[in-house]
């Protein structure tokens, strides 16, 4: 088999087999397949696509490369969820300490963020002396302790994935549904999960623009799942504006810790209770959607829910009184108050800008190296159908020390991100379950 | 400006500036634009193309990138011509000497072969001592006394696309128009020449397949030109069966001898007549193709192609007394005669099967460093169209040592090459001059 053969195959829009995937995936883990042959390969699988078959054959090559955690010593059901990605999505932090309490044994693998917002891990990052960096007894042991931990990824798992991921994020090859799907899947199989329920997010906020896509990425991916024997299954939700009103790092571990106390957002309340719905039924734990509403609802309002992101929080290395004492957090030197200019009603509350906005102020990165302020950020007061009167605050922005060019860029994007008009806006669907 | 910015530029399908091109032909020759990324956007070329505009700017990128030739101390008219290859293609070695007998000058730069046959560099070097490396002043000085020399490529002339060739070769991006356009048109630049005549051939023994393509590299090869401020004119023609009889290093110089003795096949001098033609008519040296063809005749029939072309044996090394002692090359010690089995009319002679049977006697190469038998190849008795009795000899295989297995697959590839029909086929067109 020769790699130039295999690039000109799939140029011509041919299929693969599944030897030919696993010659270029290991090949290139092994270093056998070069670098600039992998990203023309990539290059033609953008215009030519892989089928479905083609998909699973890469996804579990990637889980092949590397090592497969095992929690069946543990418990026979482990649930996980994995968001592609949105403005204020803190949905991990309130869900798994929620499933955790209610009996589900919650092995998560998170990822710091690149882009304008920090992923879950520099969220609880901000949460001064939480570690995410576990070995992995350590992370089994606090499984086994208090049925869940939040660590960052292993390097061990998916190793292909790794450093095909790097590759494209240099060679414009990231937005190919079959090269995200064969990413996000094989690392959920790889951290060991029976259950895997997927949020896939769509809009300006989103890196999926349509609904339509979202939901053929999502199809797409349940399907690779069920190719390879794994139970998952998916939302597609909305992305137009930000999750919640906290969008930041440690804002938004604050918004989620007051979740918990049971003051929430709808929005943000619908996509957690989905998720957790769709896991609590997959692991047998209630049979409807309305008995998985009952249970959460009394996980909150017990303080269960709340004790176990205490536990989670003191296992994993920082102090459990943050969640009463917010003034634990670093905190912001300087705000903003952006207010409203007429009488009306609020249309739009644009994502991307917003997050646009959070991360002049310094709650984002660009490279891995980059620093984060965790306590940038932005608290939104207002949300899409809202009245609003003329000279209200629409939103505060929080920050430290930030040079007065990227303020003024800062707060001009997150004007440009509010929309007002004159009569209440329809409203639009949030959730689309699958 | 960021590669992978220019990637998915490409990628989406959009026009390139000048500057941008520059940037990618530059960075990658310097080493700042990484081999991944160069191979990525060379995908997304052949999947979206690039226009007129692009294809100029990166020609002229390429010839930017190295040195270029110049040879107005000699004189005001430099004379050269390109094929895009084919099977028993020996026109550069009988047009020179012709070109270079009526006062022509002819500084031709040529490339040893890969794939099927031999370069023009291997054929002459087929003559013992032929000396195609020669320096810039060798190279000048023997253009100054005798009209013409050729010269292996110089490393110096358009080091970019040497390198990006390269990468093309092992990433399945060899076959799109506007990089086969700037690859060629800027090494004809880049040598010098005033006048440039290309030979674009199709049909199974060329790499492009159909007269239609072929007319579209033509045509951009032509206004690539055109927007440089050089003077480039094509023919397109047919390469369905071997052009002459002869095929192999030494066979095709023995053949091209006999042309400029007179003895030549009418399709190769058809091709040659209509080249050389073009040539004579830019460069003022006559009006008319009758008088161009007049003056060929006359040059032929003098012999004063023939001493043109001895003396360049002379000059590049050899004994020129080879023209007329064939025994001087190296002989091939085995033939074996390929007999029709039935009475007909060649149909069919195809060019690509006669290649390959000559490639498996040791007539081509696949590697640069793989070793050529000068002396293999095969000689065609019938040409397509020709009568032919059961028993006649159809083409004749020559050979040293070739493992028994690798001669019955050559003969399997000759044989499978002739299609015998029993009513004569109609006359196919050779030439479609632009």
């Amino acid at each position: 088999m020769r790699t130039v053969d295999l690039i000109q195959k799939k140029k011509e829009g041919k299929k693969h087999t599944k030897e030919e995937i696993y010659f270029l995936v290991n090949g290139y883990t092994k270093g056998e397949v070069e670098d600039y042959q992998m990203s023309a390969w990539l290059m033609a699988v953008c215009f030519c696509g892989l089928d479905k078959e083609e998909t699973a054959w890469m996804t579990q090559a990637f889980v092949d490369s590397g090592e497969v955690l095992d929690f069946s010593h543990i418990s026979n059901f482990v649930a996980d969820k994995h968001s592609t990605g949105g403005v204020g999505d803190k949905v991990t932090i309130v869900l798994i300490p929620l499933l955790a309490s209610l009996g589900v044994t919650c092995a998560k693998l998170s990822g710091r963020g690149l882009g304008y917002t920090g992923g879950t891990v520099d969220k609880l990052e901000s949460i001064p002396n939480f570690k995410c960096e576990m070995s992995k007894d350590e992370f089994m042991k606090q499984i086994k302790d208090i049925n869940a931990a939040i660590s960052s990824q292993s390097p061990n798992l998916t190793p292909a994935d790794g450093k095909i991921y790097a590759l494209r994020d240099v060679t414009a090859t990231v937005d190919n549904k079959s090269l995200i799907c064969a990413s996000v899947v094989s690392k959920k199989i790889a951290s060991g999960a029976n259950s895997i329920v997927l949020d896939v997010k769509y809009g300006s906020g989103a890196f999926i623009k349509t609904k339509e896509e979202a939901s053929e990425l999502a199809q797409l991916m349940i399907e690779t799942g069920a190719l390879l024997g794994r139970k998952i299954s998916a939302i597609i939700s909305s992305m137009e504006q930000p999750l919640g009103t906290h969008i930041g790092n440690s804002l938004e571990i604050i918004e989620s810790i007051e979740f918990l106390k049971g003051n929430y957002q709808k929005d943000l309340y619908d996509v957690t209770l989905e998720i957790a719905a769709k896991t609590l039924i997959a692991g047998d734990f209630c049979k409807t959607k309305e008995e998985a509403k009952e249970k959460i609802d009394n996980a909150i309002k017990s303080g269960l829910a709340l004790e176990t992101f205490k536990k989670i929080i003191a296992y994993q290395g920082a102090n459990p009184d943050i969640v009463n004492d917010y003034t634990l957090f670093k905190q912001a030197e300087n705000s903003y108050k952006l207010k409203a200019q007429k009488d009306g009603y609020i249309e739009e509350l644009d994502a991307l800008k917003i997050a646009r906005a959070c991360k002049l102020l310094g709650a984002g990165r660009d490279k891995k190296s980059d620093s984060i302020d965790p306590a940038a950020g932005c608290i939104l007061n207002k949300k899409t159908g809202d009245e609003i009167k003329s000279g209200e605050t629409l939103l505060t922005l929080y920050y430290n020390d930030v040079k007065d060019e990227k303020l003024n860029e800062a707060i001009d994007s997150a004007n440009q991100a509010v929309k007002i008009s004159l009569s209440k806006p329809y409203a639009k669907e949030l959730i689309y379950a699958l």
